[in-house]
């Protein structure tokens, strides 16, 4: 029998585990972020995207790693964009991005819808009869219009500086990075919402366990043993966010009947504000917020908890068939209101 | 103690494991292609890119990687086609690609280029004063000619019809397709070429093994045990390339004392042409071409065995410091070369 360790805290992880080389370079771009954000009272919002790594050497060969494409968290960072938010955009290395997410190189490559034009204004596909000098590349017409407005949004945010970029790859660097991110966001106070969009690792390897080189296959079975990664919602909560931050986490689950009560023990276990429930399955089209009931309005209710239950469950869904409508729009919408409602409830005490 | 399995054999595994539900509607559109090019008497190359992965739930939240960007296999497969091959690029979804890889979302964004001309021909990076009817959106000055490069090249080979692409994501998918495209292109007996430059795993679970939803946390620590993947360049060389493709496989290692050896005992053991051998660390600059000797000129030397190695080592090195300079046109280059030998020793006996 395997030997039992101990369960990592989050306290006994740092003190353990390695800070990533580029930390101290990241961080000191968040500071400077952040107080251009606070000079121009924005409200600023941390959206963590894409999957964490587990390395299982030094020399990584092989890693454990969490299916994510990043959608979820680069859509959600344009909608906030939109909505006049400043973005800090978490995310996994090559993971999806806000506005280029929409020209895939895989499902919609940019290539396709480039045209050479030759020198004598004729369209054409092929420049073989041109000199290179007198070739323009122009947008394929059908194209354009979308195009025009991504290209748009994009030159406005950065223009306005309101998008700041960070990457991490695996769970380690990810930790290290959250917690020294947030702690920077809470000096916005309650103006900091925190979207915890990324597919966090939830086990991981300790340096102390790695093998620095390859693992060399031909040696029958692989047997891998991993250690839990602490829980960090907790110490994000109870301090790394100065306890005024909005957080949101997200659940998801294969079986649907686990959905909902994990969301809540999630929520009961932690305190913060809104756990957003997704089924694997039904993500793109359906989502279940849940959240405390008297979080809901800035008025307290006379509810009597013997009799109803704490937790709102807030369902969200849109037609899974119009190709138009991404469900991040309306998730977006219902956080901006819901964070109005914390920001002014500033002077009320929060349970 | 865990009850001992007996290896899979690629017999075996073909057996218990399922195809991909893709593979029917792949296999005829490589049957297409092959097709073709055998009219248009072209050579082939099959160029596998990028890491396969092996998934621990049926419902996949979490799975096992293998480090690779595609960055070998989009480049090599760009100067295939630049040296007139036909290619079929079976890559891991979402991976580099030939010509868009030069412009990562992450590294180099093509948004970051493009500029919107407001309809008085005055260039803004804004267009916010006029319609969007008569914006156009452009390329930046410096870019464009880099840009005009690869998309020429993109659209000539679009036009030609030589690049067929094929995706896949777990190594079982892998699997059933290297074999069932082998098995097309061993039609074009000794014109086919396999550049097998994929990161494959070598554990998997087997379906038998594979839990259907997501493994739960909070039950300590995860133990996983994974079963070897079997070996398939013995059945690709001996079988389903039908025993006359010019074969190179990749090994990749950490530890530099281990490559040679290691490079060696792969050529002995699957007798295939070629094996290029690098360092994780130096591959961007540096590689090894294992093959055996006699393979290397088409008139055979009087070598005794005795005293000289059966096995050329030919190192293959560019300037790490020449930003402009790709190691895959070099790699590409000696493999044409050994190559035409080969479709030239169709009438000499081969050992």
């Amino acid at each position: 029998m395997p030997q039992s360790t101990p369960l990592f805290s989050a306290e006994s992880y740092f003190s353990t585990q390695l800070p990533p080389s580029s930390l101290e370079h990241d961080i000191a771009g968040v500071k400077e972020f952040v107080r251009r954000q606070k000079e121009e009272r924005r409200t600023v919002v941390l959206v963590t995207s894409g999957g964490t790594t587990v390395p299982l050497e030094l020399n990584v060969v092989r890693f454990l790693d969490n299916f994510s494409a990043g959608t979820r968290g680069a859509t959600s960072a344009e909608y906030f964009l939109k909505a006049g938010y400043a973005v800090i955009f978490m995310h996994r290395q090559f993971s999806l991005q806000p506005f280029s997410r929409h020209y895939s190189h895989s499902t919609n490559p940019f290539l396709d819808f480039l045209e050479i034009e030759r020198g004598t204004d004729q369209l054409s596909p092929v420049a073989s009869d041109s000199s290179p000098e007198s070739s323009q590349i122009c947008v394929t017409p059908s194209k354009r219009k979308h195009l025009l407005e991504i290209l748009t949004a994009y030159k406005a945010v950065y223009a306005a500086g309101t998008l700041h970029t960070l990457t991490f790859v695996t769970v380690n660097d990810y930790l290290w990075l959250l917690r020294a991110v947030s702690q920077e966001l809470s000096v916005l106070r309650r103006k900091a919402m925190y979207y915890l969009a990324a597919a966090v690792s939830d086990f991981f390897l300790p340096r102390q366990k790695m093998s620095e080189h390859k693992i060399q296959s031909g040696k029958g079975s692989l047997h891998i043993e991993m250690d839990q990664v602490p829980k960090i919602l907790k110490p994000m909560v109870d301090d790394w966010t100065g306890k005024d931050g909005f957080i949101v986490s997200f659940k998801l689950e294969t079986d649907p009947a686990l959905l909902v009560p994990k969301a809540q023990t999630s929520l009961q276990r932690y305190g913060h504000q809104v756990v957003i429930g997704n089924d694997l399955n039904r993500r793109k089209f359906e989502v279940v917020f849940i959240s405390r009931k008297e979080a809901l309005t800035s008025a307290s209710e006379g509810t009597s908890f013997e009799s109803t239950p704490p937790y709102a469950e807030f369902w969200l869904k849109i037609d899974p068939h119009d190709p138009s409508k991404e469900i991040e729009e309306d998730i977006v919408a219902e956080l901006v209101k819901r964070h109005e409602v914390w920001i002014a409830g500033a002077e009320a005490p929060i349970n």
